[in-house]
């Protein structure tokens, strides 16, 4: 095969195309109340959806961005609930201070534990967490059961995260789940409605790794 | 920790989740013209974003489903850009004929050829499945540049894949390389605009698989 041959340079670099994408965002979202550091959040979300009405409809904790930045300088590991998450989270930024992204779903265990229980591998998965994780960032993008386990566990004083990440998309129980996260008093970034799903939640991930990278 | 003794079983199981998940999309979305089988993609792919616009968005070759549905029975390989996508496919429906999910991006040789030739590892790791893959579905959901490069070489007559889902999202490209897709006389499922993403690609294809396994 000569296709190679034929190969065309590109004549834009790939952050180029990001600097762009970022600066068109900026403009067609117009005016907006984020902070500079919430922005950051709700532009990549927007960059990974392409959805205006996504990224208007985030809502942040008054501690999250300063939670979320702290608790990845500090090296604490972040769970995803699926694996679709875990795989697209960048990991060298995590990594550089000691964390990294841990998934339990398809774990053996959890998925016996799932059958003998009849519930949800999402909900086992988090008590799993729970007990291999200190503080840690939940980052749930999938399973609205594994937000809400996580919740219970939360108000029930058995769960401390650092921060969650709570963006599961769907009809049933989605929005629901982040309607109960928003009356926790713990950091917290979801957004309302139905929309989310692992891409935004690994935009906001990787946003915030950036974040907490820029503190040098 | 006594969580656990806490539980409160399920009063709603996951596959009535997706039923009732099922029965809200086809109530709101209403009148459309999809053919039966490409409504299941659609369904999929809103039950996946939440996103009716972008449901709605779904462009399809005519040839399309039966092309896709038969590359599967036929045991054809999966090549996917991202690995977002790679392990969101559900591979148990692939491999019962011998299919499986490929992913080049993140390959050494892939990444030392996108340095050398100054271009993305998009790009390069379509070339590499082309040389690994014959036929095939190529499942595209981050990379406009993939996408871009797999129309090239098919215009160029290097590639013949049994069926093409691109729906790259975002700002710079995307949009324009689903309209050349459009252009393109082989089968293909994208959609207009700038939405998209892994999520809506994997939806698409777990569709098809499943269409693929109950024609028994």
């Amino acid at each position: 095969m000569d296709f190679k041959t034929e190969f065309v340079p590109l004549t834009i670099q790939p952050q180029e195309i990001e600097d762009k994408s970022f600066q068109i965002i900026t403009e067609e979202l117009g005016e907006h109340s984020f902070s500079d550091d919430q922005y950051r959040v709700v532009q990549r979300v927007i960059h990974a959806s392409a959805d205006f009405e996504l990224g208007r409809s985030l809502v942040f904790h008054p501690q999250a961005m300063e939670a979320g930045i702290t608790a990845i300088r500090n090296g604490e590991n972040i769970v995803a609930d699926v694996q679709m998450v875990q795989v697209g989270i960048s990991k060298d930024r995590l990594r550089k201070y000691g964390g990294d992204v841990h998934v339990y779903i398809s774990d053996p265990d959890v998925m016996e534990e799932a059958k003998r229980l009849n519930t949800t591998r999402a909900i086992v998965s988090m008590r799993k967490a729970l007990k291999e994780t200190s503080g840690g960032i939940y980052a749930i993008g999938n399973a609205p059961t594994a937000l809400l386990e996580l919740i219970r566990l939360v108000k029930g004083g058995y769960a401390k995260p650092s921060l969650i990440i709570g963006m599961p998309v769907g009809f049933v129980s989605a929005a629901e789940s982040k309607d109960e996260l928003r009356k926790l008093d713990i950091p917290f970034i979801t957004n309302i409605g139905r929309k989310g799903g692992s891409t935004v939640v690994v935009a906001a991930v990787n946003a915030l790794s950036l974040l907490a990278d820029k503190r040098g």
